[in-house]
């Protein structure tokens, strides 16, 4: 068990995939022990130690990214959460040199869509797609060409969760906080 | 993994956790492999089988029904989902006979407070408590209990998610929809 | 003073405006007595009683609407709401023959974009042109639309109301309803 | 008219009613040209200034405010809107010395549970009585109080706008923002 306040001791470069979406992947996807997930970009690598605590011991997740500062960085962070066996950051071009077929591919990067024909190739037969799209357009184009590619489309959503403050004086949701984050495109390899 | 469309296979009685809930205990939890939960209770087993995919193959999920209906149900299901080394469903009151300490410990049911004095001699140090609770009334009254049982309170919130269609004539949500499903309550044993 | 319980009485041929998304275009436009509104297209005439009601007695609220089954409905609405001195429904394309400048235009209808170089030349200086848009690509388009007629972009919004239950045995939200309806764009007129 | 912006200009105490709650309440009221309004309290004014505008020019809003300084801002705000004969702000506790019958009353205060009585008294028959509650407890409180003084209850919402970005690069939610302001109570004489 990863606690949520684990996550607060992580250092953060880049914008990070949060509970309430890693959240949603979990439980769309059924990702469990011994899963291959793979992943572009790292990113400060919070969403690869989510999908590495949910397929260890066993499963692996090849998280790629090609800017060496976000790599050290969540090569640090993946050693903090002792998951160094579980989760491999790989600093090359989303997908080389990858053989192991995968259950999952998550992309959120800025161009998610150039890296669709690769995911199809790398996927396992029934294997699930799933886009971070922080703009509409991102994800209709996501979508679109993922159907082209040979996917079936499952499921877009995004996630609101608000936190809500239960004290003495009365029980209310917080009054600022987070509006968006980013759209979710699930897709199937048939 | 379990695709989401496995779930809708699945028969329903009472009312099932929903993946938008589910997902947000197991990206704040981190349930993964070899760890134990103890549910109360099962209703249709949607909840168990989700925290049973998250913890096999070595760990364990005691789901707590005293309703035989629901429990021939739950137990149905969770033998479609080919969990039933790892899912217990438990014919007893909760949680009688429990011997394993547990990771996390979920309540979903019409007097969850009355079982948070027990739920915190089943827990291990370090685990969570989460209670699902559908209304603001219940969500107080279990923060409170919880709070005088000796646990700290790490986050309430309510999870809204929010379906898109994505279509040749455009983006946009779905129109109508779930509004509300329940609270949940975080809270450590410290 | 209309009651909401009013509009329950009133016929509904096209899908209407809401509560929700008609209380945003009145907190944000400030119409008031005296105040002249545009409107295409009528649709049930729902839209067309608010913004009478808003500017009664002196206003004009004229609504276009082409399609005659529409106009009747649309007609026989703000009759049952005594508002046939105040609201105009016009039964041309709009906005043939329209005279007295407007405060506010309001577009609900599948082609407002070709409405939009038409809106400005009938608003007053510092009027607002409101755009009622079900999908992003619609929203997206007027505003690129409006900006390049020369309104200037001030608010795009969209405005989700939930009904709460208080009850003996707890408060809660309603547990389904609508989840959308449309987008708002708001654009003044320099 | 009042624009959005003009708001923008005001000075502010106490916080303000915003647009997305106070168009709900133009919206289920149908408040217009001629009635009648009671608020408490004052704060700085900006309801009575949105409640002024939709009843000028013949209506007529009573603001009622203990505390001196509220009071002084939202005299000056009212006059920056130049409804100084609209609207009356009164240093009194309320409703003391009302005579005329109101068509709405609208409590944002602390203990706006203890105007309840006082407010059936000053309504019209049919008039619309609503709470600004930032709690639950106290939403509930207030409708229970609001029965047990003869009030119809109508409808108990909270209103969760969210602001777009329609952008070059894409249209989106704003990822930060307000996620809650308080709950509405509406409650009608019969």
């Amino acid at each position: 068990m990863f606690p949520r306040r684990f996550f607060k001791k992580l250092k953060r470069g880049p914008q990070v995939v949060l509970g309430k979406d890693a959240g949603a992947v979990l439980a769309y996807s059924g990702l469990s022990s011994g899963d291959v997930v793979l992943e572009a970009g790292a990113g400060s690598g919070f969403a690869a130690i989510i999908w590495g605590n949910a397929v260890r011991p066993k499963g692996k997740v090849y998280s790629f990214e090609r800017r060496e500062d976000f790599a050290d960085l969540a090569q640090k962070n993946v050693e903090k959460a002792g998951l160094e066996k579980v989760v491999k950051i790989v600093r090359k071009e989303a997908f080389q040199g990858q053989r192991s077929k995968a259950d999952l591919v998550f992309l959120d990067c800025g161009d998610s869509n150039l890296l669709i024909a690769e995911a199809f190739e790398h996927l396992k037969p029934g294997g699930l797609l799933v886009g971070y799209l922080p703009h509409v357009e991102q994800l209709r184009g996501f979508v679109e060409c993922a159907v082209n590619a040979g996917f079936e489309l499952e499921l877009c959503l995004e996630n609101n969760e608000r936190e809500w403050l239960v004290r003495e004086r009365g029980s209310r949701p917080v009054n600022t906080g987070l509006t968006h984050t980013a759209f979710l495109a699930f897709l199937r390899k048939p």
